[in-house]
């Protein structure tokens, strides 16, 4: 079903990633439009997808009037952190179905302006009236997962020391900068046993990406891409938070794609803390449920191993402008598999996934998932 | 482009319409969806496009899972006041394209949570910094074309005599009693000329529309739907304010459907203000333009005339609250073509329009509008 016939991105482009109190959201847009347009060559699109989680009525639109994109259909999409990987999937949907030419998928988020520390939870959120922000809730699902497999504080460590590793080869992450296990485990503890190291930091960021029909040699083939909504986790699962709708979305993309985890080359994940990255690697199928954490400490999933995940840094490290980190996996997985990514670059990369979990607040009830396989167009 | 083939609405449903401080978002939502679940006949949908402006990240999708509807794709739509009808655009497109096979249409907003009075602008929209609020801008469109056209104040207010005396016969509307002339003049003063009797006022409510394929028999067609962004004014057009996107967005509409305004039977539109059912109607061909505040003056657009122009009461009277609304108009275009609309039926309809404008606060810049053409399917 989610399987696109001759769906490409044509072109990317992104800003700065980090605290930006001083550009709006409208700015930020532009940038990442300009820098996508031109990467594209083209000059307009046909209609745009947009996600935002906290964005004002009208940032997108205002924005896109100063970039001469005036009058086309533009729906901006709020899916939690999912938002901006709805927005590509939707695009991808948009042009497979042939009712559109050229499409911008485009997400931003100015976080800075809204939260001091940690996003609140909502009042009627029922997490939320108990106390548990993300952090909680990633937290209460690493100590379950400790206790159920055994799994050490190091370990969950190495996840962000192989993140911020890859970060320094990216001038555009927000935290360029390499860490040790010591200092992953000495940082301020945020909620038991995730310290602060472990725990994505808000940013201001947009980006996008120019999705149309494939041109020979240009660009990059967009194989699958499949969205789902709820399952987040349910308390009669044997497994913790996330892992459920991940597998499931994950096994869709796969299945029209006609790929296996084991064919792709890099993956660009949901790593808002270190446990999330574990989890999703083993819902994704890279390594079985309980050995997740291997992936980071055998090396397999840092960059120069077998399955490179996060080369940009991931949420960790590049930072998680909600709204705006679907398109910049987007863009990130696009440059790889252009052989574009310089320093951090996996070595003939042919396939890569991107893959996305929007939890809200409400995350024992759900809120969505997004994964795509994107294909090198020469292959 | 916007036509639709063999689309229909198969169910439609909503809450009451009124400040229900009591009732929580998901409270609202299931309510909607479950009539409109029933009222197609069908336990489960496909897919799912909602529509809500201020809406906690999370409210559909939690909602939805005690609806039963889990896993499948939820995509929430921001989309100013068109955020409904927007919703309602992309799933008949997504209906329209084989995508999906039924399709829920959805929009909610629990506004009295949110805001005290008038809704607040945004601190980065340029209006907003200039204290322009909905009412300040829709009040300096109704002083340049009073001025421009000669049109008075009674004949303003006639607009919202004719709302509240439509919403009598409406049992889910906010405000269901008469207005005189005078009393719309001396009710409070908002924003000269807008006294608060020609404002709409905040509420909390659900729509739901079930979109699917046409069924003998069953349901109401969708002829065609368009959705554009941008335009809604720009200093060098002599119309005032949102008058040129509705025109554009209703020209495509009436197009791909093959109609024009004459043939239609019922309109829902936007009246979120006096003024703006007047210069909207211009927009959509009822009256030349400086004419349109005569359509209630001599009952052309009142119940028991040639072409009733909210029959449900309008934004005025039923009540705005921002998301649901789209489809609170489309659920009364449904009742009313399946002559099911009690003592607001209009007589014989069997064309009839939906239209919403959504502008933010960024007004100036443009957001969207939808309209919708939709026939009675036995014609």
């Amino acid at each position: 079903m989610p399987a696109w016939e001759g769906v490409s991105v044509l072109g990317v482009g992104t800003t700065m990633f980090g605290k930006q109190p001083e550009l709006t959201g409208p700015e930020l847009v532009r940038q990442a439009v300009f820098e996508a347009l031109d990467d594209a060559g083209v000059d307009s699109v046909d209609a745009v997808f947009a996600g935002t989680v906290f964005g004002a009525p009208g940032t997108i639109q205002r924005a896109l009037q100063t970039c001469g994109i005036v009058e086309v259909p533009i729906i901006t999409i709020e899916n939690a952190c999912a938002s901006g990987t709805s927005a590509f999937h939707e695009a991808c949907r948009a042009v497979d179905s042939g009712a559109f030419g050229n499409v911008l998928a485009l997400g931003v988020e100015t976080m800075t302006h809204h939260f001091g520390g940690a996003i609140h939870p909502e009042p009627t959120d029922r997490e939320g009236r108990q106390g548990l922000a993300m952090p909680s809730i990633y937290a209460m699902s690493a100590s379950r997962y400790q206790s159920v497999y055994g799994v050490t504080d190091e370990q969950l460590a190495m996840v962000s020391v192989k993140n911020h590793q890859h970060a320094v080869g990216n001038p555009r992450a927000q935290h360029q900068r390499v860490v040790t296990v010591d200092e992953v485990l000495e940082s301020r503890l945020v909620a038991d046993p995730l310290t602060i190291l472990q725990c994505c930091s808000i940013a201001d960021a947009a980006a996008a990406a120019v999705v149309g029909r494939t041109r020979d040699g240009l660009g990059v083939r967009v194989r699958s891409s499949a969205l789902r909504s709820g399952a987040l986790w349910d308390h009669r699962s044997p497994n913790v938070w996330g892992w459920d709708i991940v597998a499931s979305t994950a096994q869709d993309a796969f299945t029209s794609a006609g790929v296996s985890c084991s064919d792709i080359d890099l993956f660009e994940v949901h790593d808002a803390f270190t446990i999330g990255e574990i989890v999703t690697l083993e819902a994704l199928g890279l390594a079985p449920v309980g050995e997740g954490a291997l992936l980071a400490e055998s090396g397999h999933s840092a960059l120069g191993g077998p399955q490179p995940v996060n080369p940009s840094g991931g949420l960790l490290s590049r930072g998680h402008p909600l709204g705006a980190t679907g398109l910049a996996q987007v863009a990130e997985v696009v440059w790889q598999l252009r052989h574009d990514a310089g320093s951090r670059q996996v070595d003939g990369a042919v396939l890569g996934v991107v893959e996305t979990m929007g939890g809200g607040t409400a995350g024992v009830d759900g809120n969505g998932c997004v994964v795509a396989v994107l294909e090198r167009e020469d292959r």
